[in-house]
């Protein structure tokens, strides 16, 4: 087989196994090739991503190494997607009646799931996440999008007791829209003690949510990798959390004057970009 | 750039941007590059998934022209993964009381996401799918898989009204599981009318829960593409609908007996596989 043709199938290949390592001996015998052959094509991929500043190759070295493919975005790219997306937030059109924000769309778009997917994966690449965690409904699509480049599986926290997915542990939290003490569980199969997690939802106001699957999260005897939400709004009283991540920020609200007004989250200043080889 | 780097590059551009049309002269002026050298990679490209068998890139002549890359997955692929997937559901650990199969691990797993992602999107690769609808909450993975690789949106129809969706159409439905009539609604601006629909859920029992959808579509004026559920299970009563796919089917389960019994369902035999170029 060609190099040509060998990189056609190596990037398809590494592409749909994110943060897997890859044995060089395996591609050696997929393509019948030399080694050395190998290590030539994995430097041209290794090199063409970093000139991209889209995606990283890393070399583990020694007789357990090989590579693997960490979906990566560049501040560039981040920055202009995010600006992008709270532009087309910031739409009077999308001001519903009690001044909630309609984002269905985004949540449903399968190119904005994408981007925000390898936006939060590339912030939390090396934070050793074994599980992303959300909350029913609309955090689904976020956690699904982030569970795809991370590479590792996605669970789901229901507000209503569901009968097929077995035992369940529960917490109880003061959900901030409605000030009101509303119950959460999670079902037991679904997260291994001691496990390292990754939260994320679509929007936060206070911040009760994210606080009520932090607990339920050591009720797992587990860890919290990080908090991360697409949309947070501004808030009367003081949020219940501060170590959150947002990509969107809704600064004003306001129905009766048809005003809105959205800028980028914390995310940008939060994440360390300058991860690319030279 | 060199033909290797430019591969690279396409193919990663390519894969994020599935049933696009990209024009010839994009990539020519993208890697500053001859249109003759440019559709000798295209070449290469298009004859390396052929003979994988996974993906197609097709040509469309003319002024207008360029190339699209399609998802699609081989007959024999489909196959091993399905029976596969089906060894690993025949697991009596996952019977839940009343006889429910547990699969909220594989609804939350980003590897078995992809591949019946694209299993669903090959299927309906040719189908002018506009947009994919489910219901929540479990279907929403499958929807968003699916909605990945055809690139198009994914609806969340709602069994529980919601404040941040603005304006519904409702529709009644029986429920097989519980043999009553619910109500299930979608948000007016989320499914433009005359949308082609490819509906698709996680579970079919009776096939109440997909009827109940099919007249969704009909009240939004839509067209329906196809229903499609992950997982059918046997039922007492006569199916409500005919006309679906199941990638699963489980013919006999048994709490008490320790029994459950799995195998590919229709997907395998109502898919054409052939449309790989020679």
């Amino acid at each position: 087989m060609k190099r040509s043709e060998r990189l056609v199938d190596m990037v398809k290949y590494l592409l749909a196994r994110p943060h897997t390592l890859i044995a060089l001996p395996f591609f050696a015998d997929r393509y019948g090739a030399a080694k050395s052959s190998i290590s030539e094509d994995l430097a041209i991929l290794r090199q063409t991503l970093a000139n991209d500043q889209n995606g990283i190759l890393e070399t583990v070295a020694g007789a357990a190494g090989g590579v693997r493919y960490i979906p990566f975005v560049g501040k560039k790219e981040a920055t202009n997607y995010l600006h992008d997306l709270a532009d087309r937030i910031e739409d009077p059109d999308r001001i519903l009646p009690g001044n909630f924000v309609y984002l269905s769309d985004i949540l449903g778009s399968p190119q904005d799931l994408q981007q925000i997917g390898q936006l939060i994966a590339t912030k939390y690449a090396y934070s050793n996440v074994d599980y992303v965690m959300t909350i029913e409904t609309k955090g689904i699509a976020i956690a699904q999008a982030v569970s795809r480049f991370l590479n590792v599986p996605f669970v789901m926290v229901r507000r209503r007791p569901k009968i097929t997915e077995g035992s369940t542990i529960s917490v109880n939290y003061v959900a901030s829209s409605s000030e009101r003490v509303e119950k959460m569980e999670l079902a037991k199969r679904l997260l291994p003690e001691g496990s390292n997690v990754l939260i994320v939802d679509d929007f936060m106001k206070g911040g009760g949510t994210l606080t009520g699957m932090e607990e339920l999260v050591k009720e797992f005897k587990g860890t919290v990798a990080g908090m991360c939400v697409l949309c947070e709004t501004k808030y009367a009283s003081q949020k219940v959390v501060d170590d959150y991540q947002s990509l969107i920020k809704i600064t004003e609200v306001d129905r009766t004057k048809k005003l809105i007004k959205v800028r980028p989250g914390n995310f940008l200043e939060q994440t360390d970009f300058n991860r690319f080889p030279k």
